[in-house]
């Protein structure tokens, strides 16, 4: 395995802020290596591939390179794409052709699962590829890990904007209903409780998919808070599911795709049923709602630091392991340090621990009503967001 | 005129990023001012006067007030209220009863109505008040004005929401609708643009609400840039309207507030008509809307330098104004200083000026099409809006 070979690497599933990070990690990593001859850049993941639509990721000016690590979105483009045998077969056919050695995905739990259908087509066919999946999603829910690169920048982009929005509710009362990423897990709405810093404060309210929605008791609970503050801000994961485990928006959307997710973002459907409930049952004039959408993954500047580097760290970690030759195929995974200064490690896992299936927030950290978060979440997500902008309220002595 | 007398100010009409500059700009100054005795804050507007709900603005720590300038939203509370004529009797007692000579109110073309109302029942009711607007507001539709505080900042979060979003759909392609708040100005919706740095970028097309709304015509937009592209990203205010000047939205909101406007924000129905007309009528699968929503007046941390600046500073214009003596009552208008250098000064206009009436993109700022802007305008926004995040794609040469 001494001798030298081609590089590919490409980008799946929903973009996040720091993805980029990733990719130049394992890019600029892969530069200054021997072993490492030509480093192929697919668009929009396996499609590329199939397409043979490469770039070459040598020829990127490395003050570029830089540029595009903090440039949020998949610079490679993206794909939502399940590999069949045949397509397995026609990259293997590229790859080969394109001497390609070693091969690094960056994504979610379906990105995992193609690197794993890969690996193991790649054994098969005994094409000695070394297949690298590198952990990203907004969601937070790939298991093994700790937490995820791209959560702690979208859960930073979250409680922004419900700290924004908690004072625009002060100002004006009412209702407000928030719309949060987060198909089965909970994470990103749950940050939203990272806003809060006075006992008044918002989101009031916090629905997650891992508690069934009762939608009287949402309205129950929206009614008691409203009487005792004169407002209310909720913040709802748009995964949330009836008892029998259907996703409430699921009523308004048709969509699925190659992986079988239901599309439920980009819509903002849920937020107005929920504000049409508010309004009907409870009879209070001022509901508004809104769907963060695309936002969350995407917004450009206000990523978080901590997130940035290990979204870097990942890369660079994948690389390693794929160089040094211990690994033909796994996936990095993000562990915490113990004891009460954050740090992490990383570690290999194997693809098969990390594909497909994903996790969903403990239930220590979420209330025994199922309508808020614990303090125990707060502790284990602070350190990931970083530290939030200014905000004060009036003192507001009496005259 | 030269006995103390006390001050009272209130903010009132949608919050932005940047209105508590303008408070603290009036509160600092009134607090250094030897004739000012009491300094009176108002909660939630008018309101607060009729219901004497009054805070101490001299036992405010400097500190936390200069940190309340940084928080988005109006610290002070908001209302949506026009005064009636019983209201301006109610509001004079109390007034005269707390010795204030000088009122305040931060808002828009209808807070200054409610300033031009109370300012013109004080006379008839010899009442000696010094009645005094700040502008404010997201829209940039106060006329007189060359911009208004609170749009900067509102109009830098489009363009960084736009610039984001537009990468996350060179990603994953599709068309993306972004619905933007203005009602009956498209200044907002125009600063999309501003995101845009190369030639596919996004926004590819924009839609304001000074041009009239043909659906025909913006499926065949959506489809021409569809078909050169591969993608398609929309920016589209939450005011559109048909040849009629029935907003499109309307059909779909029953609500209005006491100035008789209709409730466009806070739902996601515009957004999803357009993309299901996208997905019906050109047979494109991926097709998704977001609605910004309440983010872009109150998103932290984000505001824009000159913008903060000049919300200060109209603040501390309108308590010299009213101070100084040649003015009982007026509005501090925004004027830009001809020449390269952006550069502004501030004049004192008068109350039926700015009230009530707004004004539009000038025909200058759009597209002959109807569908875009034009350099005239980026031009006049970009100063307004700042340096733009960080922003790279790959030089993707092909391997």
């Amino acid at each position: 395995m001494a001798e030298k070979g081609n590089l590919l690497i490409a980008q799946s599933g929903g973009p996040s802020m720091v993805i980029n990070q990733s990719l130049v990690g394992v890019v600029l990593a892969a530069r200054e290596h021997p072993r490492v001859a030509r480093i192929f850049g697919a668009r929009h993941g396996i499609e590329g591939i199939l397409k043979e639509d490469l770039i070459d990721l040598r020829k990127e000016p490395k003050g570029n390179l830089e540029k595009v690590a903090q440039t949020p979105s998949s610079a490679l483009g993206s794909v939502r794409r399940k590999p069949t045998e045949e397509d397995c077969a026609a990259i293997f056919e590229v790859l080969r052709r394109r001497g390609v050695r070693w091969f690094f995905y960056i994504g979610g739990n379906d990105s995992a699962e193609t690197v794993h259908i890969i690996n193991e087509a790649a054994r098969k066919a005994r094409f000695e590829l070394a297949c690298f999946h590198i952990p990203k999603t907004i969601d937070n829910d790939l298991r093994q890990n700790d937490h995820t690169p791209g959560f702690g920048s979208a859960a930073r982009f979250v409680a922004c904007a419900l700290m924004g929005d908690d004072l625009d509710n002060r100002a004006l009362g009412g209702v407000k209903i928030d719309v949060i990423m987060g198909r089965h897990a909970g994470f990103l709405t749950a940050a939203s409780a990272l806003a809060r810093t006075e006992p008044d404060d918002g989101p009031h309210l916090i629905y997650l998919p891992e508690r069934p929605f009762d939608p009287d008791r949402f309205v129950a609970d929206v009614k008691a808070v409203y009487d005792r503050l004169g407002r209310c801000v909720v913040a709802v994961s748009e995964g949330i599911s009836d008892a029998e485990g259907h996703p409430i928006a699921a009523k308004f959307i048709k969509e699925t795709d190659s992986h079988g997710n239901v599309q439920l973002s980009g819509s903002g459907a849920l937020g107005d049923l929920l504000a049409n409930l508010v309004r009907t049952r409870c009879g209070i004039r001022r509901v508004r709602a809104d769907t963060f959408g695309y936002l969350q993954r995407s917004f450009p500047g206000i990523a978080s630091e901590v997130d940035s580097r290990e979204a870097r760290e990942v890369g660079e970690e994948a690389f390693k392991a794929a160089l040094g030759g211990r690994h033909t195929a796994g996936s990095i995974a993000i562990r915490r340090r113990p004891g009460k200064r954050y740090g992490v490690t990383y570690e290999v896992v194997k693809l098969r621990q990390v594909a497909r299936d994903t996790r969903s927030m403990p239930a220590s950290y979420i209330n025994r009503a199922g309508n808020d978060v614990t303090q125990a979440f707060l502790d284990y997500a602070r350190p990931l967001v970083g530290t939030l902008p200014v905000k004060a309220l009036l003192k507001g002595v009496r005259a």
